[in-house]
């Protein structure tokens, strides 16, 4: 039986509206011009080249799969089809933090290791306002200098120039992409603007939280929220003299943790220090994501989470896309405004304007 | 240009699903029969009932509006196109409050004064689980003695076996229905649970939150975010030797607001204190809604904020509507289940299984 996804009322409170940021980039103008300038090959060269592990056709793929232009979408669903059945090897693992918290420089740290160990390892980012944070500006190969060397790494920005939920659809299929070529370890980044943490959380199965070492005992500004996602804390800079307010800020949230429900079942969320600069407590950290990987694995919990991911992913498309091709539709477009003129005069009652318009949408 | 209504992204943590209690009541099995026994008339009999101030009409009426009977809906909506010019000519309040902060014995005063002193008074209720509720189920006159027996005042139940949108639909058409038959004064009780009071919040002018005197300084178990919602919060049973503890739960509720927005712009939340049952306070908390109305009158805040009402209860109707249609389809529930084993299964894309099941859909 279909299950509607959860549905939360409409509220004029500016409260209780989630704003996503809908700030618009142009930094892959270039990548586009460059698939114009090569052509599109034909969907065979980019699945071979995918499942033979080419970065530079993985790429190329992925500029495809992020395209928002028509001509596209049937050549990316296309090669999407023929990898699909090579994905989900991998961990994917989420992490969030504040500006400034040391994401990119865990990223570095963890993920050269993880590379040099054999491991290959992506970095993708979720962040639909990148072009706001000057992080994504310095372009993400630099912020990661040593990672960006390895040949087991492909780093990739986040998608620009979209809503969160067109970002998170374009990192899934990213996801599933790099997985097909042969990445094990995937690593979302996200800065945590809006809801953003919840669509990575939504996306993997290990959430990290980055956390700087603290004085005071407030919650760092961190969203209310944000510790509930969290299998893992990590305190980074724990370094020369901040080591003392890094343990002061560990207890402090192993304490909160107790009162929060698990972010995943059977398994207590971990804190841990680290300073990813001075690669201290990094293995450490490593150890974490591996013992929560077996413990999930045989509990199956991983496996279901996969699965309701997948289910849950399948319903806000439908839906999102469903209204979006409501909103599209010419023939509302244009009388759009005439109805809601007369909904704010009292001249026609709602329910009755509403089903008028759904008759002729769906009547067509 | 149509704008969606926000999106919320689905997520696999149950923290950030909004859960709305389904549970169904039979109360109004009663009430549905007597439709059918005394037959249905034709719309002009309602219509004219309640432009004559009519309450059995009114009551018959508004059943018809609450049922979820196809041939119930093409007459309400009948009724409703004729009767909602006559609509808007009201104050709408909200009354929020866990059970037992004493909302029924409020309204019955409060609603007992202000009919007799000349105004009609409507109450209505929304509330998803009101057969949970011990109150409801004791019949909302037994629990309104006083205001049941004035001419001015109509009651009426929650409607009821219906999740939170249903129930938010129906109250929506009984306020107008009211509204139409003179009423000036609408009161809109909810007991909180799950999102009902960003719910009764959406359709309000003012919105009262009533408290009770407490020792501490914890926040009664009001949900987080609903102080942001209330325009005015009312400390009841002030009386006897509660009165000290009102005393410091009304300042501590004074601090509380200073650090929140405006429920209203333009319009500081007040705190008071009343005993409902020994009738003090309330002419008071009557003179702050009438200054509340004055107020936003003269700003256009409460024109605007009705007019956003509206736009906002018609974006989110026709998307459940639409959303409805789709999972209602046919072929999309025959479907449903297999399309769902493939994509657990990663035997296609999502972003295709979606492409696919929506172009079926639309196609027809």
């Amino acid at each position: 039986m279909p299950k509607k996804t959860e549905w939360t009322p409409n509220t004029d409170n500016p409260a209780f509206t989630t704003k996503v940021n809908e700030g618009i980039s142009h930094r892959h103008s270039a990548k586009k011009k460059n698939i114009k300038k090569s052509g599109l090959k034909k969907a065979e060269f980019y699945i071979n080249g995918i499942k033979a592990g080419n970065r530079a056709v993985l790429a190329q793929a992925i500029t495809i799969l992020e395209s928002n232009a028509e001509k596209h979408f049937q050549l990316g669903q296309e090669i999407l089809s023929a990898i699909i059945q090579y994905s989900g090897n991998s961990i994917r693992i989420g992490i969030t933090g504040a500006p400034g918290a040391g994401k990119s420089t865990l990223i570095d740290t963890l993920g050269t290791k993880l590379s040099r160990a054999g491991h290959k390892v992506a970095v993708l980012a979720v962040d639909p306002s990148s072009s706001v944070s000057g992080g994504s500006i310095l372009g993400d190969k630099t912020r990661m200098e040593n990672l960006s060397r390895e040949e087991n790494a492909f780093i990739r920005p986040a998608p620009s120039g979209d809503t969160l939920g067109g970002v998170a659809r374009k990192t899934r299929e990213s996801l599933i992409a790099c997985e097909a070529a042969g990445y094990d370890i995937i690593l979302i980044e996200t800065i945590g603007v809006g809801q953003s943490e919840i669509t990575v959380r939504s996306m993997v199965d290990f959430f990290l939280l980055m956390l700087l070492p603290s004085e005071g005992d407030e919650l760092q500004g961190i969203k209310k929220g944000t510790v509930e996602l969290a299998d893992a804390i990590l305190v980074n800079k724990a370094d020369g003299d901040n080591i003392k307010n890094a343990e002061l800020t560990k207890h402090q949230y192993e304490q909160a943790v107790h009162y929060i429900r698990q972010a995943t079942k059977g398994w207590d969320t971990v804190v841990a220090l680290a300073s990813a600069l001075n690669d201290t407590g990094i293995e450490q950290l490593w150890d974490i994501v591996k013992k929560f990987e077996q413990n999930t694995k045989t509990s199956n919990i991983f496996y279901n989470r996969r699965k309701e991911q997948q289910l849950s992913w399948f319903r806000s498309l439908i839906e999102n896309n469903l209204l979006d091709a409501f909103y599209a539709d010419k023939r509302i477009k244009k009388e759009w405004r005439n109805w809601e003129d007369k909904i704010k005069n009292n001249e026609i009652a709602v329910s009755n304007a509403a089903n008028i318009l759904l008759q002729k949408f769906l009547g067509k």
